[in-house]
């Protein structure tokens, strides 16, 4: 087993669709645990993830997989919750902790930002004072990650307050598909790139395009 | 003369390098005037612009230009100021209106937004409540636009309130290299549209990429 498979990742949200996508991707490179608020259907996505990427799949409750990961990758789809961030900070001291989220609107047909100003990042930073902290991934479309045969060749912005934390992101980032991590700069600059996500969404949508992301060219 | 080419675009704040660039690349499709507060300035751009297009490119005070136009390119480099809007206003009825503004700060080696909330698209279409205002260019790097050479293979997000503005602004988007118009939605999105030149010159700048664009993949 090499040195990076010894690493445990915990999908915090693993059941949902990023985190199921970003659970079957990285199990072929780290030990991954999925974690759910409802350990059968941590436990019934891990069966799935596992089956699709050829090797073990854990799953938990959120907290211990949090308790029992080296990194977390906060796949939830909104803002979390002060509960759940609260239960999780004692579990993820001088751990990475990447956040894909973007808090988001569908409105009118329109898809917008939700929250004003402070990023979903940033708001992670804050109640899990003592993690490591970066924003990652939310420019890849969810529904590709879990299509093995897509090569997912794209740029994923990553956002961190330091360059080592950044690198430790960058690893995860660039054991999926062919994501390029690019580093965005401290966790301030989330805001404008969680932006990009909505952003897309709406291209997409208006355009009928099939789960667009993007490169820098 | 084509159709196209008697169709007269007025370059506002067309000095700087992203006005100045766009006046080099449309002045192939349409007659192009630059505009300036300072009318020596845009005469002398004028001639630089034209010089390196091979065709005749007009200068103009900015109100002049915009009284002379059909459609008008707001190329100032941050929020117009309500003097310049409500010099222009009068000028620009049932015109279409180009903002490419995208307001910023550079604080502590990171670019950021400056204003919150509303975007500079919507600010200008307030200020030009007839005129016909969509948002585009805000990811063309400006220095490869007066470069002939640079195909500029990027994709363009363009914000409109209607399809029918959308269709005009990207007329003048596909007249610039091989620039694709996508339409993002209306101006409400150009909040998400404008973050995305500060998150890209972050990128660029702590990547050491050159004035790099994007592409949806």
């Amino acid at each position: 087993m090499s040195r990076l498979a010894q690493t445990k990742i915990a999908i915090i949200g693993g059941t949902g669709d990023l985190g199921f996508g970003l659970a079957v991707r990285l199990a072929k490179a780290f030990e991954v645990t999925i974690g759910s608020r409802d350990l059968p259907r941590a436990t019934e996505a891990a069966a799935k993830a596992g089956a699709i990427a050829r090797v073990r799949v854990e799953a938990k409750a959120n907290r211990d997989a949090a308790r029992a990961c080296d990194i977390a990758v906060l796949a939830i789809p909104d803002l979390p919750s002060d509960d759940l961030l609260e239960s999780l900070a004692p579990n993820l001291t001088e751990k990475l902790v990447i956040s894909p989220i973007v808090p988001m609107l569908f409105k009118n047909g329109v898809f917008s930002i939700s929250n004003s100003g402070e990023s979903a990042a940033e708001r992670v930073a804050k109640a899990l004072p003592k993690a490591d902290v970066a924003g990652a991934f939310h420019t890849v479309p969810a529904p590709k990650l879990a299509q093995l045969d897509e090569a997912l060749d794209y740029d994923v912005l990553v956002t961190a307050d330091s360059r080592e934390v950044f690198a430790k992101a960058s690893r995860v980032v660039a054991a999926v598909g062919k994501l390029r991590p690019l580093y965005a700069g401290p966790l301030t600059v989330s805001r404008m790139v969680e932006a990009m996500t909505p952003a897309l969404l709406n291209v997409s949508r208006l355009n009928k395009l099939d789960n667009p992301s993007i490169k820098l060219v």
